[in-house]
């Protein structure tokens, strides 16, 4: 691998009107600050980069989820939180990170410059991954890319899908109903399978509807009334993507039905918006830094021939229980007189609604 | 400028054991699946990439800001919303974006193989400017760096400064205290005379505490300690820093004091600290996806050498309202039998105090 390369230190030096000395001086933050700026200005004013240039190492992060979802309120959602933890974690073993957000329609995959990619949640048969490694650039995934054997870091998402049914169940749902995105994006896939297994043993009628990734909230809010529509009893949505579950939210309050006093709600990604919605959704945390450092070593080892696994297990996800699917012990839902009460004799098992707890 | 260079086809289809043609179909996304992920298998087989390689076109955003300020929870902080929407803007110009994060002791800007790059909130004298310039790399500031005339996106910081201080002022706040970071940011530099100013037009004595920035909520929560310390009689805290902000909340609690009955407390960027503190933080809209894009533009401009505005001014601020500043038409102060009492006369504005409202 090259090295870092000192720029032309003679030319600077010339224009500047001082020494190379002075010049190595400044470039190496010693010395006195007013010839720092002359050599700085100096060596812009040159135009141009010295003709040899190092070149640093270089890794993409790319994401081939529509920004609708991927993107979040002020574009912080998923995406940029693994970006954040990667650029970092990628940096200390001395490679840069170029980031490749899901919203160019054509993003330059065939001309990036990169030793090598992580795929964030890619679908099955995902095309970023296949453009990439047509290159012959190394992939990695960040979540596992169905029917495929790319080296990935695992993001454990059927205990996650676990840990967010047995608590709805557990604060009193009955009838929950889940909400996916199309194609087979790892967690889908996984968490529709958990559900499933859920549905069965406790002999409930599964509803899943699957809701148009690019839509984003709007196609959350779709789903909802959709559901709504045909399961007018359902008293959970388990929304896997955030943005489907901020539209769930805002689809519930516009037929009438309280969160959490009617119908719980609960998401996968604890990011902003999960935060940040009224009311506060119940979320998992993915520990999605430690994910994304993980997926940075496994690509390196990768670059490097190390011989290692080519899976890495992130730690177990944990439940962040907020406001949606925490019931103060004194509320009641809506119509306790009719159909519903059946399965809503259950007790919800907490008595700190307002308050955040993490249960593992 | 190079553009995408295609692989091997050749080489690949040898090794997938395919025609040229349904290598070219499967590079193209046409065509069935299965020979499409033979290709990719048969590239990634190849084990490195072709030799000729095509090289995209890179530009960098730096920020010098420590961590703990520029990263926030999850480290979604002010640099990482900036690096969504410069890495959208960049990516629609056919640029990639290197993201280098405020981490690494030191960050590799010697050998980053960049065509450009954007500095954030530069303090002044910036050494990542400088070691970039002095390379020949051109440099464009997201903030105007200090004495210097780098061009640069203006984020309107004394706008900024003077929403907060006169909306503070509006909400019955007599006595403000000022909290800045150590150095010479922009955005200090001029909030600290807009405060100055603000203070001499309303007789109010100026109360200005230097926090250091790599201590973060901790360094705002021992500059909130040290002004009840001395200024036991101040009744709103302006934080430049979110960060500051939060350990500034922290040390009011601490203390006894309440937010926002006894003491009001702003901060400058609306970001998820701002949002998901309690209470929620007044802040300041800086429309920071568009300075981003600008920014871009700016350093783009220059790369093609054509002639434009050295300077491009962001948008007016706007001030986000939230429960920090926002007393309750029955809240009471504390102590308004005691000297505070002169001072805290004037009645809140609002009578919405829960709902955050947006002033211009």
């Amino acid at each position: 691998m090259p090295g870092p390369v000192r720029p032309a230190i003679a030319d600077v030096a010339r224009v500047a009107g001082v020494s190379r000395t002075t010049v190595s001086h400044a470039l190496n933050e010693i010395g006195k600050v007013e010839p720092r700026e002359r050599v700085a200005d100096a060596a812009a004013e040159l135009g141009h980069r010295p003709s040899l240039r190092a070149r640093s190492r270089t890794i993409g992060l790319v994401s081939s989820m529509p920004i609708a979802v991927a993107g979040g309120p002020s574009r912080l959602g998923f995406f940029m939180e693994v970006a954040a933890a990667a650029s970092e974690a990628a940096l200390v073993h001395g490679y840069a990170l170029v980031v490749v957000p899901p919203v160019a329609a054509d993003p330059p995959l065939d001309s990036l410059d990169i030793d090598g990619a992580i795929v964030v949640e890619p679908d099955q048969d995902d095309p970023a991954t296949r453009r990439l490694r047509a290159r012959g650039v190394p992939v990695v995934t960040l979540g596992k890319q169905q029917s495929s054997d790319i080296p990935h870091v695992d993001l454990r998402a059927p205990l996650a899908g676990r840990l967010l049914l047995d608590h709805l169940r557990e604060q009193g749902a009955r009838r929950i109903a889940l909400i996916v995105g199309g194609g087979r994006r790892n967690s889908y896939v996984d968490i529709t399978a958990v559900y499933r297994e859920f549905a069965d043993r406790h002999r409930m009628e599964p509803v899943v509807v699957t809701a148009d990734e690019s839509g984003g909230e709007a196609a959350g809010y779709a789903a909802c009334a959709e559901l709504l529509n045909g399961h007018p009893d359902i008293d959970a949505i388990c929304a896997t993507v955030d943005a489907f579950a901020v539209g769930v939210l805002r689809a519930l309050t516009e037929h009438g039905l309280r969160v959490p006093a009617d119908v719980l709600v609960a998401t996968r990604y604890d990011g902003l918006r999960a935060r940040t919605s009224t009311p506060a959704l119940t979320a998992v945390d993915l520990h999605l830094g430690q994910a994304a450092a993980s997926a940075v070593e496994l690509l390196l080892a990768g670059l490097k021939r190390e011989t290692g696994p080519q899976v890495i297990a992130n730690p177990d996800p944990v439940l962040v229980a907020r406001r949606s699917t925490m019931r103060s012990p004194g509320e009641q839902q809506r119509d306790a007189g009719d159909d519903r009460e059946q399965w809503t004799t259950a007790q919800p098992s907490s008595g700190s609604a307002a308050r955040p707890k993490r249960t593992s």
